[in-house]
């Protein structure tokens, strides 16, 4: 188990119940040049150090087809993080807030999505463009980007 | 478990690694008009029965601080999804795809990502314009959609 940062004051923890049944299995992981949580960079805009999903070879054929698509949806573990902090104190926020109104790693579930520009890819090796995670966090899953659905530029924020 | 529908001649079965440790939980359930995966349409453009994401109580305070937010990203388990397919020949498809080149629900880990419009919430039921998961699914996580980084209208597809 990790250390976890302490609790800031306002902010809750909850006994989650018992994980489910539902098991999950890790499709491969992330290549990146921040060897922990700590060193991820908060803004990934201006990055240039080398990232890269790195597919598991047993899921070498769900590639197939992927080429043409210039933004995957990447969706990995967030592995070292503490799940129960339901409502959460970020620096940058001027009162407490859900967990379900941040994009917060801390999460009942530490699913962390983003969206990966691809640079070029080897087989197995998708070279994007930046990433926020950790070398060696868990992938889950990659979604073809589709703008139709995916890309709300009006969308609102307070 | 569910029947499955007959693996069409060039789609790929693969045995799947033990599920991991990584265990889920449940934070709710998408309450839809449809009953089952086959009743949900494949596009949401022009729907308008009613949906909803319905958070268990237990993960309330998760919600504080959502309301300026028009749109939600949705992450849900496809609980009657099978898994091993990793090579698919969708009917729309001139030629077989990877699972990872496809937005199918039928995948290693059988997570469903919608980009929910929000009309409105009264405590844990959040109403959303349309949905394409089947009623009862159960909901893994919510975050605010945002714009700046998840909003690539440009992006291209094959």
């Amino acid at each position: 188990m990790p250390e976890f940062k302490p609790i800031r004051p306002d902010e809750v923890v909850i006994d989650l119940p018992p994980a489910t049944a539902a098991g999950l299995v890790f499709i491969g992981r992330i290549r990146s040049a921040y060897a922990s949580p700590a060193d991820c960079p908060k803004n990934t805009a201006d990055r240039t150090e080398p990232a890269a999903i790195e597919v598991d070879p047993a899921f070498a054929d769900g590639l197939i087809g992927i080429d043409g698509y210039s933004h995957l949806v990447v969706l990995v573990w967030l592995d070292r993080s503490r799940r129960d902090v339901i409502v959460q104190s970020p620096r940058h926020l001027d009162r407490p807030h859900g967990v379900f109104a941040l994009r917060s790693p801390v999460r009942p579930n530490p699913i962390g999505l983003s969206v990966a520009e691809v640079l070029g890819r080897e087989g197995c090796h998708i070279r994007i463009r930046a990433t926020d995670f950790a070398d060696g966090t868990p992938v889950l899953d990659i979604k073809p980007y589709l703008p139709r659905i995916d890309a709300v530029p009006a969308a609102r924020t307070p």
